[in-house]
């Protein structure tokens, strides 16, 4: 049995990443594949349960550092528990957010060293990256439009300062631009089903 | 205002730390000093959530790792909104359980690198230690009684096994012995009172 395939979907709020995850799953099944769908933070019992620390309640409820530690914590229980014994058992595995957004929301957006940030990903889960990186680029402006609009309770990181999200989404090409070998940047002004098509016709090249 | 003092209470589950705190408090307040006592996992709004996490539900609930993160998480928060401040204003605080835990319960308890847990600790609080530490040391069989007995739902670590036990505690031992300036080891087997009078004389000496 090989090992699975590990895609992981980046990008600001309402660029219409989760979607493209379920359209992804399902075109991939339909090839017979076993396909796990999953998301960060969360994705495991323990992990939700920080995630919900994490994406409701006060702006200023924690400091960027407190963050970071929180989404590794939760990464980490989510990688042991679901992600690494998936791709052990060779299913392809898709999820919504990675390490990649502790370093463009913690990092560019709240301004913590980026090389701490991958220092504390290298300590906790050494040498661990997905095989490829779909990052959905958008205008914070839109997306936030988009993401508002949703009506649930999960957006303390929606209401910070659109500065924030501007600073984010560069922070994504940054390091899209660091990452050639794994990521591609998806142009998400585009509808559902272009997208959609995008993504497949990476993947027909890519693994 | 010159800045307070610091002080942490150690030791394992059941050796009279928490006590101690509330008696030592109460002495100082009498001299008029400004106290603040608190403790970890916990003495913030958001690490009290963190704690809930970590200290009940079942013994496999998050692997040693997971739980490095979330405490520094929580002790940051602490730091930063309880301990730093009121050290800022001149006060004496009073802290059941610091960084020393860590070290002692997910170090030598649950077997993670020491010198991982140093680093941890010092990328997020650099340089940050207590000018006094108080490591309470009692066998664990009869700690772990005495813990037990006080029926609460915080169990998760009471329940780990015997030689968990006896590696934190043989761990506290490590760590006064590696860090004498600011570690004193407390004969926890004596009653309530001696323990109390031990403290004040060290006090009287110490800061």
């Amino acid at each position: 049995m090989s090992r699975g395939y590990f895609i992981t979907f980046e990008g600001g709020e309402g660029t219409g990443k989760s979607t493209q995850c379920q359209l992804l799953a399902e075109s991939l099944r339909l090839k017979g594949k076993e396909v796990v769908v999953t998301r960060e933070p969360g994705g495991t019992d323990g992990a939700e349960l920080i995630r919900a620390l994490l994406v409701s309640g006060d702006i200023n409820r924690w400091s960027g550092v407190t963050e970071a530690l929180l989404l590794n914590a939760a990464r980490v229980d989510h990688w042991d528990k679901v992600i690494s014994p998936a791709l052990n058992r060779g299913a392809w595995v898709i999820c919504d957010r990675f390490a990649d957004s502790t370093i463009a929301y913690q990092g560019y957006g709240r301004g913590l060293n980026i090389n701490f940030l991958w220092e504390l990903h290298n300590s906790v889960l050494p040498g661990i990256h997905p095989d490829l990186t779909l990052v959905f680029d958008l205008d914070p402006e839109i997306g936030i439009t988009r993401a508002l609009a949703r009506r649930t309770s999960e957006v303390r990181f929606e209401k910070m300062d659109l500065d924030f999200h501007r600073r984010m989404r560069n922070g994504y090409l940054e390091i899209a631009k660091n990452n050639p070998q794994r990521c591609r940047i998806i142009d998400a002004r585009q509808g559902i089903e272009e997208i959609h098509s995008d993504i497949k016709r990476l993947l027909e090249v890519t693994p």
